[in-house]
């Protein structure tokens, strides 16, 4: 069994049931909808109590609801550039205020990264007279540059004294 | 002269004279600092007036000016996928994470996508014990696709009524 | 079941009862043809009535009507850059022409594109006695760029004062 | 001399002189003004009187009002997927709705084409309450399929007869 | 169905029957050898009478008849730039030759292309004493670029007057 | 001094004398209009005596002139897949037609390729009522493929025994 | 049956009775084993009497030994650049010295090739106290370009007199 | 000045001034000597105290020494896949060990990453009989994946206890 | 069969069985984890004894038992670059310090390469009180560049004397 | 001064003086012309002896002699797959019969590689009736794959015991 077929399972039994990804990720519990459905499309683990809930959900043998648990090899199934255009939106935002969002960061942080790991997203409805807007919201831990092996015990990182 | 060339004469006045990019967007004003970077580096036109100060702050000629002011031709510098680590975490977070936040989207507003265009972004410091952290907030338009001509005066695009 | 293979079921039930597109976008009503077509194979949802419609035509299961209603991954089938022929010359009319579309448009309407989300398109016969023509005829949202935050009332956008 | 330099001096000409391409097209006169700006950006070659007109306009040499002449190596400045926003709606445009054309296209005309070298695009301001849009007519001549040496009389084409 | 999989029963009943496509071309009938190898490929639809005679030599079903008539998705199994080395000398010789038949083109037609639509290609042994040589002659029509549309009744097209 | 650089320059003159590729052709002799093209433009070298000749029409120094008889790095300045249209077409033949072309080859010749290097091409005017045609003949030395170290004196290659 | 199903079979009964591919070549014999094993993997057909052979060894069916006698559509299988390192060793030799193979080729022979087609292929252990050494001799016949149609009797290719 | 030309003329001086990379980093201090050289090929920033250093050493103007201290737009100059062999070997170890070590890493640490921002690299020559051998140390802090929002305070991230 | 369904079916009964990575080395033995990894999933033989412990473990055939033995065709399964965020961490420490590690390596050792081949890679926790770290070590054997045939006893490699 | 200016220089002297690469080799002397040319074109260094030669030869500045012993980025000029005909051939050689040469490489020796490090590569004419043929000769030390760690004195490494 590949991760893809396990996903296509899922996918078969939530048109079946008629299942909105709320209602799944309110079932499973314990973490956002945006995880659960990343774990549930392959590309998270889930932890044991939400994959045994999934397994009850979606009637799922004890071997796939073990495969639920296990680490992904991540972004297997997703095609770069993106061709579908809601995607495609998120890419062309980074593509375009990409560069100065990196020097805004570098300026406010020093040298580093906005992580992609120790980060969470969070999408919200904002309500507005001239169409409604979408809010999305990203936290991501700020990790400095390591400069290798100073050796003296002056500043070591690229991250800026504030 | 080419948009590319501009560029670099601006960032070496920023160098010679110390700037940050808060500051210059300071001086230029009326518009938020990731906006007028985007601008400097080539991503977007500044309105007139910005563009005015922009010419004097870095001593550029007139017709260096009004290229300021020009719808340029987006994205033409930036290497996709990014090999710069900095770039890669905004891009690896919309590979990972897009999946389900397209399926989030469509969930909550229907079919359609956020728009990159009617979109402002932001970037704050998210003081935290266990180190800081990186806040982007994105705000773009909600866009339901168009479904092509309905022959009735029935629902004529994906957006979902709430 | 993934997506492509119901649209070769559709295809195959379409050489059995050896229907057309038009007649096929004529019994399922209320969208045109290329909006139904589009649906059809895969990169369009359509809204509940048609896709019961073409559950009736096509003999599909209740889950298989109701794939056809879900928000596809869109593109997901399409080799760009098109080695078909017929795909290729729409492909290369944006090529050679897109720049100087991209001009026009931003001299007329300002900063922003042409919505391929909230977008038309129709084709039609021309007759020409040096041999027929084709006609698109594409309608879409001009969209202006949101320019970020700007502190005062003044102009917000890239759109023109028209 | 190679083209671009040529398209670089065009380009800065008109900013110093404060030209529109509408300004541009009606001076050089003959053609549309997506034909012309086509042109000027190195896609297309000028006749002879409006290269002409075109080497006043701009201050061109001899030699350089000959290049505007010749029919250039087309395409050669155009990063394909485009990775400016504007272009890449056109592009995806096609990318999703250029399948369901392909079918109209064939089931209308037969086998063939729509010439994108035969081949007439037009972009016009349609007003709208809702926010005006922009409408694109693209008029190119149906090719059919040649059927490689039929040995009898009949139908040579995969054109439909109407 | 899809159509490589027809493609691999003919090529299997080929085999089987140990015919040549010059055998299958005659049986089939109509057009020539290239031209119906073609659409047995999948790369071209054969008209109804010949798509009859090649269900009756292959044993097809009436479905799969019917989709041999079917206008394909053309290019779809071709993998650019070729790996095989035959494909690949055709190729080589248009990298290698094309830009000076390009020149030549323009030079002795003007402005405009080949067509590869109406287009007719047929291949020859040429007896040789140094080694027989293959003789391939292409007969496609001259298409000229169209100039979009001059005010008055001058000269409309790139094509050259003769 | 770089081959383009070179080609750069014999452009320029033909441009300034307004000479025609067949009048060039004509001018250095020896050889036909197409190869000739090809040398100028840096993808054959020209044997001493047309370079001479070569020389003398375009006012090359002799370092130039020796340049052109050097064997080159063929192919370096043609972007593959081709986004010119009038050589699109040319490879888009080969896409469409060339698995036909290598099937028919294959059972008139046995295995091996149609050489690009033992390779004449010539083209021509076909007149034509509905529309003048370009005639293209290529003639390629058949090559057998070697089929390595026979043991015996029976067939050693692939060709087909006439 | 596509090709790449017939050699995974062949693989199996490799694997399954225990073959190596010089047991192979010896019994099915006649030509050496690198062209052996190469048409066994897919990319080169057998004559008749060595595919009978192979039928035999392999328990073939009548269609699969017929499909070992076809030309295939070579290089189906391999990605360029290799990922495996075997592969990757024998590429990043031409890559670092093919530059100056091209050089001496062109210096000693003239204008031409070296054939890839009238080629052969040995390898051998060449034993070395410092570890023993893998020695690949190639032999391939050289093919001058053919100069264009030269109207006199001169030296009608690029081959260097010897 | 891009940064590309601020590196080539620190490999001019290096050059002209016969330093090694070793020397270069002992005259710098500080920071060990991948960091410094990785920083002068223009892939980190050094801080001011080594910059300055660095201009002395290299007659570097103000200006230059600025651009050292700036943040680099990393990984420009890099080609991927590599095309040299040195590099290659790095990239091919990734390749072929990267799925193992990625099931390790998860066996021992859980669900994240080995940071290659918070990550020393070394290299050290290990002598050995049977020819000297590289050893590489690279130590990168292990950083688990947030797991969104945990509802709960039970386990909120990736990371296996220990 | 084919080595990814062996891959497959290997994991498939990892997960049934529940078994780790360090117990299948530890019960397989001989050999460290991530050698052992590497074979089980398709990058590396396993010697005879241990594709006798894996069968007897995973319930193997004789055949895929021998499969496992087999020098596999390796690089198959991996996408380059990395989408899986794991992965590219390893892959961007090569991207960034390649190239320093590139000039270290050769102002060390001289011309050459870190083997790929003669290479161990093992990896460890390293306890740290700010988080632990992953410390992974690579030997690799230095092969030094051979020039060409020296004529005379002199120095005939890149290697460094030391 | 980057490396391929002074290839550019090179070349440049090389057809001023009417030199070829066998009369370089000689007069630089030490190695054999295929490593003297590879270096000359910038993928190997120069022993000093020889650089001092070659600066002699074509009359270099003490840093270009210098630049000429450096250990280059290799590969860098090289475009993969070659679109030179010379080149692809070599190419293709490796692509067809690249799988086969694999299988008895490991057949005779066991798991590894053939160098392209400690690797000798050789051009000869070979005459023939039949048209000359070029023999090349390649030797590579062929290197065992090393299994990680045995853990006992057991074979410890992919070569075959002969």
């Amino acid at each position: 069994m590949i991760r893809s077929e396990l996903t296509e399972k899922i996918l078969d039994v939530k048109r079946e049931k008629d299942l909105s990804w709320k209602a799944i990720a309110e079932a499973i519990g314990g973490y956002n909808q945006i995880f659960i459905t990343t774990a549930l499309l392959g590309d998270m683990p889930l932890p044991c109590p939400q994959a045994a809930k999934a397994a009850e959900l979606f009637g799922l043998t004890k071997s796939e609801e073990k495969m639920l648990t296990e680490i992904p090899m991540r972004g297997r199934e997703t095609i770069m550039p993106p061709q579908d255009p809601t995607l495609y939106r998120f890419y062309e935002a980074m593509l375009i205020f990409g560069p100065a969002m990196k020097e805004t960061l570098h300026e406010e942080f020093g040298d580093g990264i906005m992580s992609a790991i120790d980060y969470v997203v969070k999408m919200e409805r904002e309500p507005d007279p001239a169409g409604d807007r979408v809010k999305i919201t990203m936290s991501g831990k700020f990790l400095p540059y390591k400069y290798h092996e100073p050796k003296d015990g002056a500043q070591a990182s690229g991250a800026r004294q504030v």
